[in-house]
């Protein structure tokens, strides 16, 4: 199924943030000032098909998309966003030893989007999800990662803890990311080859997951509350593990 | 105004969290499984006042606060959420160096709360919000919280830049998050007594808020895209002056 967004504003960030749209239909007699004008200058400059349709017709497209008041006469479709394999992933790292995000189970949207946006500004070779009972890359997911996942290697794989071991195999050092662990991300030595696993927002790792991890570290809480947002426990992690990278001890 | 959410688990949730609830609304003959028993469970013991009331009436103040279909037969009135003043913020450090965030026209009620949630996680002295122009903290913005408001002093201010200048009369250093920075935040000293001034989503700081910074630190990007979701790069700013003060260079 392809992928569309509608309105002007989502249109025109993500022509800005390099999105792959395939074509852009606008609405006939639709007003082209503002918004509606750069994104047609931008589809223009990136030589993006665009088309005049009958009101009704762009309506049911963005109706089908759950769009039908709020796509304001232009909608688009996007590339299909197309997954990397997992050997894929192992055979990337350019340089140094191999980063690796491991999602097990993430289901909000927007914590997805950020922490793929995280990723990417990390430089992490790859990312692995889950097929079942987690978020994909779906249209919302590539909005709230302003972008990114156009330029990460993305792996869905039917069975984690398979693909956990796979990464043993080839070397990389397991990391999960639980607040009840004992070391913290501080103190985790994160310079090695590695992959950091990250939990839903509810519950964390599934227990057959986090078994599988070589150690758990936690970030650090000095507060009365227990736990932080998914994504930003994440993006905290993987940013230690960089600085410990760039600025050896 | 009072604040009222709805739903068995926004209401779970926020009564696990520690959320200060004034009284709960059941209504008639709603079963009292699961979810809602846990909740009303938690409110016996927490001493909080349960009424029965006629669903007629509780489908009223549901949808007064936009919850119309999905208040599966509760609600919950808030206690109002109290700002402390800038005052009480400056009089707070109890050891050490002040560490204060202040937020310039965050608008994103999930960041906002994900922000807050973080530092109250690293133990800041207090918040600074503008009244205008900026999320104030809402019902959402504390469900986004996980309940971090309730331990945190949040004060809103009429002028920021004024706010800002009050700050650094009383020796705070005003570090602002700016990708355009020269420093990264590992490269600055966020050891001593300091304000970390986060700009809104879309635009950054404004420009008056950013020339009343003493200097400008930016998260470090290593792929191709620009930018950070705002709640992310703040936090992990956050977690670096922390860990700069527990690990000394």
């Amino acid at each position: 199924m392809a992928d569309w967004i509608y309105g002007r504003n989502p249109i025109l960030e993500a022509l800005r943030s390099g999105e792959k749209i395939e074509e852009i239909w606008v609405a006939e007699g639709v007003r082209r000032g503002g918004a509606m004008a750069e994104a047609l200058g931008l589809a223009q400059s990136g030589r993006i098909p665009v088309r005049a349709v009958l009101r009704k017709k762009l309506e049911r497209q963005a109706r089908s998309v759950g769009g039908g008041g709020a796509h304001q006469g232009i909608v688009a479709r996007l590339a299909p966003f197309v997954y990397a394999g997992l050997e894929d992933i192992l055979l990337a790292p350019e340089d140094g030893n191999p980063l690796v995000l491991v999602l097990d189970c993430l289901q909000d949207v927007q914590n997805l989007g950020s922490l793929l946006r995280a990723s990417e500004a990390v430089g992490v070779d790859g990312v692995i999800l889950p097929q079942r009972r987690a978020a994909g890359v779906t249209p919302a997911v590539r909005k709230a990662s302003a972008g990114a996942v156009e330029h990460l290697r993305i792996a869905q794989v039917g069975n984690l803890v398979r693909a956990m071991k796979r990464l043993k195999d080839a070397g990389l050092w397991i990391v999960g990311l639980d607040p009840s662990a004992q070391k913290t991300c501080w103190e985790a030595d994160l310079t090695g080859s590695m992959a950091l696993v990250v939990g839903s927002e509810s519950s964390g790792m599934r227990r057959l997951v986090r078994e599988a991890c070589d150690v758990l570290v936690r970030v650090p809480m000095r507060g009365a509350i227990s736990s932080l947002n998914a994504a930003v426990a994440g993006s905290i992690v993987l940013y230690e593990a960089l600085r410990q990278r760039q600025t050896p001890r």
